[in-house]
């Protein structure tokens, strides 16, 4: 018996030392070369996450969960943020283009809401300075269809409840729902929605919390270039880059417009299709890619943007290992997210309107 | 101190006999009775649920909570179940009509989800025998919008993941992939959205779990005879009534269209204007209401359907205590509802369309 033991444990050994994980001293260098080379071009998540556990619930990112999930402030009473934000679908709606009120399409793809505030600014254009500008803007945007700021708060206030929640978060002000505050309140609650993956955990120190497929992926990651712009924190989003910088990005894309990108913004000719570089987190969970969505294989979206960005003729296999390591930045859908908060109602006691 | 101990019991002592739940031989013989009166005309949940309980999370649920919530088989890529019937709006989505896809307004009001199981028939003129016969048509409705079922399949097939998780759950047919097993699936999840109240406590023998206001409420929803429709487990939902029974309804009700309901399946003159009686059960937070969600406030709605149905001229104040009493039918939103599921994403590997 004893014997038996021995032996089950000797082979355990054994596959130990065979296994994928398998560790010479030599991949024992490289590895850690890794993690330091990652730690010099990245930042993990760890604390910022830590710091957002603490305002998940308290009442001002309440509240804007609350209007985030909120349908009744939009034209058609409809959209919502939710509604090009899906907890479903990882934060987007897996649309190319974004519908909004009155089926209308809005210009560009809906980017994640996830770690959205790790961002330097908001939007494809980097048109808002922050989620908060962005979110009290949208609800006179094509998502939202209101006609003007007064419509927009009338709507909040027609439901009961909302005012009273706004008095107690903004207690200082004689008026509070504002399109300003409505901003405050869901961009506290966006940035309660961080999701550190098992890439924070390697940045961390714990060096197989990704595959060595995924790290293959990673040194590719950071050998090609890739890291040029999509670094930090965000593994991107803190830089605005042209697309096409080396050749025709719009081809390599069979994009079916032509978007002038931040252009739009500064009427700056040198601002032509130029946008923000966004953060990859979760990026395989947010198919289709790009402002325009017009590509749908991460694989893909990364051989384009080795090819139009650095130059660079990336095989199949660098692409597919590429993508291995991005999937290393799914996260765990924040609770807060996907378990959705109840509404206030419309009011249900009569009103002398329809009495006798 | 031990005096003061004694004054204190004293004080609560009284309290509790001058409260407002001070309870006489009489009130006691009262609450006796509308116990068993109600006992007679309603059923209680609570065996049900028990029963739901057990399918919550197996694999055919599971199955139609994605479908359920995933937009990806509507024709425009944002509709699904859930944008009718949305958790933060109680299974509503808070409209006097919904919307369908394309920006098209569908013929009535989308009532409730929740407990939807439990009445006879689906749709508000009876249209499906079942909620798995309803979910299986919806895929060609005005809310889903495909052209034919071959095309709604597609959708589905499409997307990877949906396809092996059919086969798992209809493991005998070679393409389980069809618009009934669809509607079998969302049915069994919509089979685990049961929502006990209060009541049901009430029913199963806790006297104490309606207020004295419910149950006055509850004492004149008997005694002025709505329970003759409003009966049984879903309060509701078990038979077919005619709108304005006893005097004009649409006038009422005010509303802008007269709608011929049952009518309009069976082409028999006698189904004029005839509805499914619907369930009450969380009737105070699924405002507006009726077919056509005229009517806005719920004491006006008790008022009105007392006119109409029953010639009865209700007081404000009789209105508003039928009220009470409804909000006692509010239950807990079950977990796998506000608890949204993790959808499949679209492929992210290359596929060979794009290489070059």
């Amino acid at each position: 018996m004893s014997a038996r033991i021995q032996w089950i444990a000797a082979c355990l050994v054994a596959l130990s030392l065979v296994g994928p994980y398998a560790a010479t001293a030599d991949d024992a260098l490289d590895r850690s070369k890794l993690v330091s080379d990652a730690q010099a071009h990245f930042a993990s998540l760890t604390p910022l996450t830590e710091e957002a556990k603490q305002k998940i619930g308290d009442p001002l990112a309440e509240l804007g969960r609350k209007l985030f999930f909120d349908p009744r402030m939009s034209a058609d009473g409809v959209w919502s943020c939710m509604l090009c934000h899906q907890p479903m679908l990882y934060g987007t709606d897996a649309q190319a283009l974004s519908r909004g009120v009155f089926d209308k399409f809005l210009p560009r793809n809906a980017p994640t809401v996830l770690n959205s505030t790790l961002q330097f600014k908001a939007h494809w254009d980097g048109r808002f300075e922050s989620v908060e500008a962005q979110a009290a803007h949208a609800l006179l945007g094509p998502g939202f269809g209101n006609k003007d700021n007064v419509q927009a708060m009338d709507r909040i206030k027609r439901i009961p409840g909302y005012t009273e929640l706004f008095h107690q978060v903004f207690p200082q002000e004689e008026d509070p729902v504002t399109p300003a505050n409505y901003g405050v309140a869901v961009g506290a609650y966006e940035r309660t929605l961080l999701t550190p993956s098992r890439f924070d955990e390697f940045l961390d120190g714990r060096q197989d919390a990704l595959t060595p497929a995924e790290q293959k992926g990673l040194r590719l990651f950071i050998d090609a270039g890739c890291v040029n712009c999509h670094s930090g924190v965000g593994v991107g989003g803190h830089s605005f880059e042209k697309f096409g910088e080396v050749s025709d990005y719009w081809l390599a894309t069979k994009s079916l417009k032509i978007d002038a990108g931040r252009f739009d913004v500064t009427k700056n000719e040198a601002d032509k299709y130029v946008f923000k570089v966004p953060s990859l987190r979760n990026v395989t969970q947010t198919p289709p890619y790009f402002h325009d969505g017009s590509v749908s294989s991460m694989s893909d979206a990364v051989r384009i943007m080795a090819q139009v960005q650095l130059g660079a003729d990336l095989s199949n296999e660098d692409a597919e290992s590429i993508s291995s390591f991005l999937s290393s930045l799914k996260g765990e859908l924040p609770a807060n997210f996907t378990t959705t908060p109840v509404l206030p109602p419309w009011p249900f006691q009569s009103s002398a309107t329809t009495d006798q």
